[in-house]
């Protein structure tokens, strides 16, 4: 049970068999940092190319193809004052229709960056710049890692800027401090890498989007042995949730419906027809991305509602 | 500002230019009932054809195409002891690989109801029968309306089975007694009709159905006049919200999305840069149903970001 | 076996319960006319409010909610010598982030229509104006029916500007003189309509609009009593083929793969075994249109595959 | 103008910077041998994993990203007398709630392949195994590509199962000998691959399959310096066309007919309004598959249409 602490001097834009950048045992804790979408870090420098940079990978001795990796989200801490984000919507969130008036403004809306000032004391992203009819528009600080996971199948790499069953970009603002992820481990070692931190982020990051930010970040591995899963899975005080990367949404939720529909009957013991009454009545659904080349749906069930349904 | 009370004797499965049931003023009220989606009175009794079968039309003295309609469900209350549910998930909402395994089981899952006892005091929904693995699992009750709205355009006659611009089979769980709901006119007198309550839902009536019941229900309307909306909109306690129904589920986003880009526009006068600024990080967004013909997705925006963000 | 010829005088925008424009009986013929999608007569007057207005409907003696009403489309020529089409792309075929360019021209494009010459003789339509770097560029004639079909289940009426299982606007533009096509009855005499002819029209009518002319029309109706289908079949001298109606294409593609799978296997006694083995290696699919509400794909097998695979 | 023979030795079932199978500069031809999907060769003996295991990847001298590669496919011929398909139809190209009947026959539909014999001489396909109602069908050859494409950007490696704008398992029978492929060149020497062989296959590709089988293959390789494409583009006698690969098939024909509206505006010099008013009334689309991970349609125009524009 060792706190290992890591200074990443190198990071990656896809997710794959890459070098491990540490190794580490089950039930290890790593206390590191991650820079931000466009590759800047704590001081606000670029040190790396953009693009949902990762640190890591990090190595889980004896995990194997066929286990399940979980991830305990120890702390994400922005490690600066000041995020970024874009400043107009993304094309696809709205009306085909729409989309010109987007940015058919008297001046039209710029493609630089806005800034926000993120004061970690107060818990609050106050929008700097530039000037809208917002002002110094405040918002609670809620963050979240948008991009983490492991080596997918097959030996592929995979670009940070998507997502699928190996985890990745999900921009789900639900991944905040406090949550357990469980991933399918598909290579040696599992090779778990994370980046991208969203000060906070609206539902859907429909904006392309979070607040944009370098994280300090702590993180505690463990392995479930011979046991695959085919989504990534979560755990959090009041829900347990699976994660479905597709497009479109409707299939995210098939994805993500599919995998709850296996953990209850696997992990839990229920049969199909007590799933199915259970979570025709009970179940919850989060957008997660609606921006990336596959958009997350979220498909939970309360803890309080399982209890009550596997009490017996 | 009158207060009717309405006993219906007759029911629709369109929404539609019907006759209509009442013909009432801006400002008054309806106390009336609604009989559950197979046609189920507070008795028990079948009494009319199933398929969300509708109290009303109400027509609405004034009320001009163009113009938007208000409606405040003021109270949604179950009026009898016993709901019913599908017993398994709709084959649309799973990956299509797994459909078969839903029915699958040592002897099937039966195509016939559950029943649920209400308890409208306790707050609660258990299961009564069948007997599965779930016991008497006992919900939280949380009554909603799932199909009501207005006469659509261009005279059509739209079934009660889905939705549209109109309103409709929305099933969003969120439509409980306080909110307040706005559908644009098409039809002189706007012919509201509603009925298909549900003693509670899961997001998405993924099962098919909510916990389907029959209702005593009060609502009061009102008119803008010469104000024309594109999508039902809606009000409650702590959010301004915008309702998109269409497949897939992306479409529902995307109209609700433009919906709420029109309201923040028309309604609240900020321009699309301030617009794509605030709901980037602050937009949130609900699974209506992902089971009828249309689905539905409601994009929200909190009260609180929108105070600070008009606060000028 | 009567030959009818019927003169429109009155047009509707929906399919629904109207009034019998015409009686009929299976066997008969009808000589007739249909306006444009504006509206616009053979001599180019408006008659009628524009949407594909409809000429008809016409009450099939006999016909009954459970049977199948057979169009066949013997002649469709349009009778005056100008068409008209939209000037631009829809915004919903092209990437989200192309359709700004659509529009942002350096002079825009306008939203007045494109006219072009029609020549039944020489078999052509001509761009004639506006001037574009096409300058006079023609096109062969294939005159197609864009919207046709039998009022709606439940009583309800359906705005000719979208489709479904009952037909409606399909946009298809294998909808040619010689097809034949089957429709599922479910109002008491099937009540015909139809309307919405192009002189030639693009796959997926991108532009939103084939080339909109007036149509001299004759077809010829059957019934099949007591044979209930789920979607618009049809044949011509090389296919049969299955419609579906829906949105996004790929709900289309299961619509009308699963209408082939059960023409297949109760009408031509195929087993599911056998049909896949069959749609496998031998299945064709025609986009349809990806432009109305509905989208519209078409599932067709050639009649020489069929041949050989059901010759027992 | 060097014609290669290369026997392949090692194969590959991700498009990656994999190490150069053999150098060749453009112009040149290359004669060489593709395993089927399982990794059979023309002996019928697994000689490597399955999974559209590739030929190559060929290293084209001078090819830097940013640059287009020419592929024109010279020659495709099936190099044994056995293939083999699927038995039945994808859960995916069929409504939700007739997927279980794909597979609840009396007996069940095996999992197993079924066996065609090949004669390349007569040009047929003929079913040799199992028995089922279609008997010895015979469907005529039309051996096409199904699988074959360059490294993605970003140093990705992605699965062969899948395609991209790379190319990859497109799965699209348009691709037979005499067409000619346009890929983006982003890695060094462009490192084109190709496998997946079929002997015949349905539009969609919708029973999984195509008859599946080893090829012999030549192919000519050119370099176009400079010129940036965005996604597969091709040319045969009669058409130009674009390949559009994603989910749903929208997302497909969005980004095929963006990517030929490009096509026209940069390589033909039409603007923006003669583009519109030419592809809406002369577009023709083909269904790729609907059953990979991601989908494919295809965009064409004509070039008699395309000649008649042009002519200035």
């Amino acid at each position: 049970m060792t706190t290992h602490t890591f200074a990443p001097t190198r990071y990656h834009t896809t997710m794959g068999t890459h070098p491990a950048a540490l190794q580490i045992a089950p039930g290890d804790s790593v206390r590191t940092s991650t820079v931000d979408a466009s590759g800047r870090d704590a001081t606000n420098q670029v040190v790396t190319t953009g693009g949902n940079p990762q640190t890591g990978p990090f190595y889980i001795e004896g995990a194997q193809p066929g286990d399940t990796l979980i991830v305990r989200l120890d702390e994400l801490t922005p490690n600066r004052d000041s995020g970024w984000t874009s400043q107009t919507l993304a094309a696809n969130v709205v009306d085909p229709d729409l989309v010109a008036a987007l940015w058919r403004h008297p001046e039209g809306v710029p493609h630089t960056p806005a800034f926000w000032d993120i004061d970690t004391q107060a818990g609050t992203a106050t929008l700097r710049e530039p000037a809208t009819q917002l002002g110094r528009l405040a918002l609670p600080l809620r963050p979240m890692l948008g991009c983490f996971g492991v080596a997918p199948t097959r030996g592929q790499a995979i670009s940070t800027a998507t997502s699928g069953q190996h985890g990745g970009n999900m921009d789900y603002n639900g991944f905040v401090a406090g949550t357990t992820v469980f991933f399918p481990v598909e290579a040696e070692g599992a090779l778990f890498s994370l980046g991208d931190g969203h000060a906070l982020q609206g539902d859907g990051e429909i904006a392309g989007t979070g607040i944009e930010i370098s994280f300090d970040v702590t993180f505690t591995v463990d392995l479930i042995q011979g046991q695959r899963i085919g989504w990534p899975r979560g755990e959090n005080a009041t829900h347990i949730f699976t994660v479905g990367n597709a497009r479109p949404l409707d299939q995210c939720v098939q994805h993500a419906t599919s995998e709850l529909v296996r953990w209850l009957r696997d992990g839990y013991g229920l049969d199909m027809h007590s799933i199915g009454m259970l979570l025709g009545q009970a179940v919850q659904y989060d957008m997660g991305n609606m921006f990336d080349p596959a958009y997350t749906m979220v498909c939970k069930l309360p803890k309080q509602v399982l209890n009550a349904a596997t009490r017996r």
